[in-house]
């Protein structure tokens, strides 16, 4: 099946408004606080970060996405993460359900909340509420309001990331939509992958969740900017079910055609993620195949994309595979590095570096050209099994310093 | 019992003779051959990388090590790592023992091998022969020698590394010694982090390994720069017996005075490696407290000495403590985030910056003085339990990405 990529974001699928606005968090000018509404009830799936430290925010989902049998609306601010808050921190997740709940006329219960920021602050409350009670007024259900309200999640992206794609059930038009902002703890103190996806496909609330949790750990567990897990890190995904297909039940073909589109969502937005990373010049994609086995090439994978000498590698555009065999090596995954071939490819070509783990008699200077693309790829044949993975990260830049070190004055 | 701290390098103990020279590696200026020799036949201990992909001198060492009775020699080179080089690799190796052995008149088995540089590349095995032909020539047992093989296993190391310790046992002075070279992969390509420890105490070699894999666990094993394990990292011990004292058999008083003193080359050679890490400005300590275990209190030391965004904070004097309590939560150690109490500490002070997992009303100011010396600790206190350990690296700088970077032109 294809899955057929649309314009939009999170008012793409039926029901769906969003704003997104300067409430003061930051300063006076950025958007900092965004509010997507959906006019009748949604069953909801999450995914949260598996860091040990969870933001308020986190912990206050969590219960709500379990325990509400719907949700209508989530409401997000960036600025102060709400992380390492005590009760206090606790209190302000309940009071921005509730003060959002009041304005929208829904349960307090039906609304989900999310923050990217500072971590150890408090949010400011009276400010919170001054643009809760803004958000709602001038929501819309079009492309200008997903806008909006991707822009008002950002902190240190460089551009707002959104991503729609529409399939057919059953003769029914079937919409998912969805919008993001970076990983990695991009700003002094900011962090946070965030990503929201809403949808009008009627479908049960567990397998909403199953679908979620699979493509996640093909997508967003497999990008890394810096290695560093997020206390805030959330995926939300809103189904109210407006399309008007059959509700899927059970794992049939229309199960497939979901999970598909919804792949292609969170593929996109992993990549749009990564290759956004803090001060990085190209998204580094690594693809592990013929592993003995999928968690093998998860880990191989997930090890090149972490190793700082490879991304400065990739930054200077030096076709330095020993640095990527070395932390294939230290991944703890089972391999034969006597048998690993490697390829660096990107739209300038692809070049065999190594083989069976000996250097090739390559052309730097082609490999030079093909490292020097935006979209760079290490290819790391295995040649043992028939399982493969793919991780998608960045190069480490000058930028990336200059971005998180802070010199307070 | 105090360890006495002297000075002088791998030929502080007795009968061990040293040199370094440029035999044309890296380039006609810097040294890159290093040769240790002792008198007398020596035990031999040895810890190796736990990376996957080994280089062949880790091998052959291993395999010479573990079945060569007695060893006598050490020959290094740097420059060219020998590392994913295959059949040839380890055929380099053999030829630099057989070589070694006849210039210097000991049986091959008796000669190991080190290498750090490039990886990918084949030995020059024409200039390894010359060196190895000029080494013995002018190898003597005084400082001055020791230190030129200090300087010739350098790489992008800024200094040389060596440090020595006398104990008394039973009434006879031993005496420890070593020299060491710069952890993470330093240079474009350059890896490893070697050591070389000789002393003249008389000790089972047994023993001899037990006491280095110990004091590994805690030293060496605590540090990072990067966070890349290399494929080269190597830590030698050998031990000729020449101090006359009565050899130690049993885990008696004489083990533990051994023990400490060789704890102690071990902690100041891993202090020398971090605080000369790549492109540092600092040495940065992180010292948990109070962990539930010990495994728990060494995952989250090392969780947090590896984050790149906590060392970019250290780097820019930045009192970000959210980055160092979220490293902590993703380390995967069970520990309470709501009771940690956070501490920066150097030699203008100490400060409270958390408590009970909440910010403190700390001074900035004074928190960006304590960041601002040479030598940061940060005080993490679980307050669950009684277990701790300390682990080692540097801040994150413009100029690691520089060094790594590579721009090829």
């Amino acid at each position: 099946m294809m899955v057929k990529g649309i314009k939009g974001g999170v008012c793409a699928a039926k029901g769906f408004k969003a704003n997104g606005l300067n409430a003061g968090i930051k300063n006076n000018i950025k958007k900092d606080m965004a509010l997507i509404f959906s006019e009748s009830p949604c069953r909801a799936g999450a995914v949260f970060t598996s860091n040990k430290v969870k933001a308020a925010p986190v912990k206050w989902d969590y219960k709500l996405v379990h325990e509400s049998e719907y949700v209508q609306a989530v409401v997000v601010n960036s600025g102060v993460a709400n992380a390492a808050t005590g009760e206090e921190g606790m209190k302000c997740c309940a009071d921005m359900s509730r003060k959002t709940g009041e304005v929208l006329g829904i349960p307090a219960d039906a609304v989900l909340v999310a923050s990217t920021g500072v971590i150890g602050k408090q949010l400011p409350m009276d400010i919170i509420y001054a643009g809760i009670d803004e958000l709602p007024q001038k929501m819309e259900a079009d492309e200008e309001h997903a806008t909006l309200a991707a822009q008002a999640i950002m902190t240190t992206d460089t551009h707002d990331k959104q991503v729609a794609v529409q399939i057919e059930i059953d003769g029914v038009t079937v919409t998912i939509g969805g919008m993001c902002k970076g990983s990695g703890m991009i700003h002094p103190n900011m962090c946070t992958m965030l990503c929201f996806i809403t949808t009008d496909c009627a479908i049960s609330k567990e397998l909403l969740q199953k679908a979620l949790r699979a493509v996640t750990e093909d997508t967003f567990n497999m990008i890394s900017v810096d290695g560093d897990t997020s206390t805030n890190d959330t995926v939300l995904l809103l189904a109210n079910g407006m399309a008007g297909n059959k509700e899927i039940t059970s794992e049939d073909e229309n199960y497939r055609k979901f999970y598909e589109a919804l792949y292609y969502i969170a593929e996109k937005s992993a990549k749009m993620i990564a290759g956004d990373g803090e001060g990085c010049t190209c998204l580094f994609e690594v693809r592990v195949v013929n592993a003995l086995s999928k968690a093998d090439a998860r880990m191989l994978a997930k090890s090149v994309i972490k190793s700082n000498l490879t991304k400065a590698a990739i930054y200077g555009h030096d076709a330095n595979w020993g640095r990527i065999i070395c932390a294939m090596g230290y991944s703890g995954a089972e391999f034969d590095p006597d048998k690993v071939d490697l390829y660096f490819e990107s739209n300038a070509g692809k070049l065999k570096i190594a083989e069976a783990g000996v250097q090739t008699d390559y052309s730097e200077e082609k490999a030079t050209e093909i490292l020097s693309q935006k979209h760079v790829i290490a290819v790391c044949d295995c040649n043992q099994g028939a399982h493969s993975a793919t991780a998608y990260g960045c190069d480490l830049t000058h930028e990336y310093i200059n971005i998180n070190a802070d010199y307070r004055s």
